[in-house]
């Protein structure tokens, strides 16, 4: 999608540590107009697979799940990081690494807002090594549900997650795909 | 606003440590149809008020907070609860004191995302003591800008944060008002 590759060339900063820092409009300060064209674009892109449900998880894909479900008109349900005093009753519940903070959490959904019925559709902001989405198509499983693949903002293409992902058979879309990155020539995005 | 209230009283759970479970479509499932009504319920409040930013706090204002704005037509910014190495440069910082959690963290933005021209709107799905919205406005009088107010979802009116913020010339709305609760009798609102 070209108005966020724009938006990275223009706003997207280089980091240490191979981070991209987008957060100027995508996850700290959000531009919503741009991200509910995101969302719009999930829905072209999903938007006939009878997605009965999106799920993402804390915090920064929150925002571009409710803009994208909209569209669909289905609930967000979004995974906690950790069990907390208000998720009453049984979870499904799966080990997610972040990468950019160094941290693992486990990924928690309330077992009462996933049902075997649904047709899952997973929003996130990043895709780097897929941690996120394997935790979050771990809960679907657990679910018993459908899942109808997985819509992102940003790939970072060049660290394999994405592609492991595809390789096994999961769909994902991405809005962004970066194949290479660094601070002297910025990023290079996958031809369409 | 009615549709909140009667959400509440058809899906709210009165839990133990008097926490008011609403998992179901505000903050775990989020209800996308009621919560943008939400949004445009804030609109109509604080459309008026030439608000240029939303400042909100992970992880369940989030949703809302970008629903809400595509009406405002202005970004939104989240504050982290604590400094993560994807937050460049300096900050604004506050403490906060999570009533549900037990936990005290801080709130951080970036600087580069606030400044002092901005008319700055918050919003939180949950008012009990206070203490998120004490921390926000503390990161608006930092960056020297201009507190229009907040919105709110649910207030738990009774623990007396929200009117302890009036008195101090705050503008606080909230779509609905608990003044009493409990298991037995569940949830009393007050009067509009």
């Amino acid at each position: 999608m070209k108005a966020v590759e724009d938006k990275i060339r223009a706003e997207g900063k280089i980091g240490e540590g191979d981070v991209l820092m987008v957060g100027s409009f995508l996850n700290q300060q959000m531009d919503i107009a741009l991200l509910s064209e995101a969302g719009k674009e999930f829905y072209r892109l999903f938007g006939g697979e009878g997605v009965t449900k999106i799920l993402t998880i804390e915090a920064s894909g929150i925002g571009i799940a409710c803009l994208a479900a909209q569209y669909f008109g289905v609930p967000v349900v979004f995974a906690k990081k950790s069990r907390t005093s208000n998720v009453a009753g049984d979870v499904y519940r799966a080990p997610v690494i972040s990468y950019t903070h160094h941290t693992t959490a486990d990924a928690i959904v309330a077992k009462e807002y996933l049902h075997k019925e649904d047709r899952v559709l997973l929003i996130d902001d990043f895709l780097a090594k897929g941690n996120a989405l394997v935790a979050l198509s771990e809960i679907v499983k657990q679910a018993g549900a459908t899942l109808v693949g997985a819509g992102i903002v940003i790939e970072k293409q060049y660290q394999g997650g994405g592609d492991a992902l595809r390789a096994e058979g999961m769909r994902v879309e991405s809005l962004a795909k970066i194949t290479a990155m660094d601070p002297e020539h910025g990023c290079t995005f996958a031809e369409e």
